[in-house]
């Protein structure tokens, strides 16, 4: 089996601009772009890390998914996002181990990108993003 | 200033070995090794993961910090940990730009290595620990 990797890091924020205060300016992290993402109702600020990046991700709107994860628990870290080499075959797997997961087939992002959450019950409380680069 | 790197994300744990379930057996992270803690009460195990690794840290008595941190928010996501170059300058570069830290100074594990914890309050939500490297 190829090597897993981070593909990134998210973070969800009140706002980007002061977090980006902490993560570019006073850290140094660079930032790669900041993205006003309309059908996510979601700001997101990239910052490579490593092999990975930081992504920084602030609700515009009250009533998305991520403006009420904000709400509820404050901001933090909100999942890991690791690349496997095949998610097909990564889903497989963990159906057979009994994992259970948020998507039981990959999604596509418009970019190409084939993705699946793993819900945080059978991970430790960790939500974990799979993907496959198009 | 030389590249920041991911040196691990600590993800607090009910049980390690349950939790290897899904790292190590069905998700397919190699694992290094498993550390009984007696000095932080914790068991912690480390799993290679790109640059850095995933560390699953469960406590075996109820009143370490991480138990304590377990029983109030629950397992998942704790913190995350970067290598800087030269912690001293890293912090004196978060001091100057007003960023509020647990630990003023670095402080010295058994193994040489630095670290200094930077607070949730300055970050977005996330407890930050910098490394230097013995």
């Amino acid at each position: 089996m190829p090597p897993i990797k981070i593909n990134h890091i998210a973070v969800v924020v009140e706002d980007v601009q002061a977090a980006l205060g902490f993560w570019h300016e006073a850290l140094g992290l660079p930032l790669q772009h900041v993205e006003h993402n309309e059908g996510e109702a979601v700001d997101i600020a990239f910052l490579p890390l490593g092999d990975g990046e930081i992504e920084l991700i602030a609700p515009f709107t009250s009533d998305s998914g991520v403006a009420k994860y904000l709400a509820r628990k404050g901001a933090g870290l909100h999942h890991l996002c690791v690349d496997v080499d095949d998610i097909a075959a990564a889903l497989e797997r963990l159906k057979a181990h009994g994992i259970e997961l948020i998507n039981e087939e990959p999604r596509t992002r418009p970019d190409g990108t084939r993705y699946a959450f793993v819900h945080p019950k059978s991970t430790g409380g960790v939500l974990l993003e799979l993907y496959e680069r198009a």
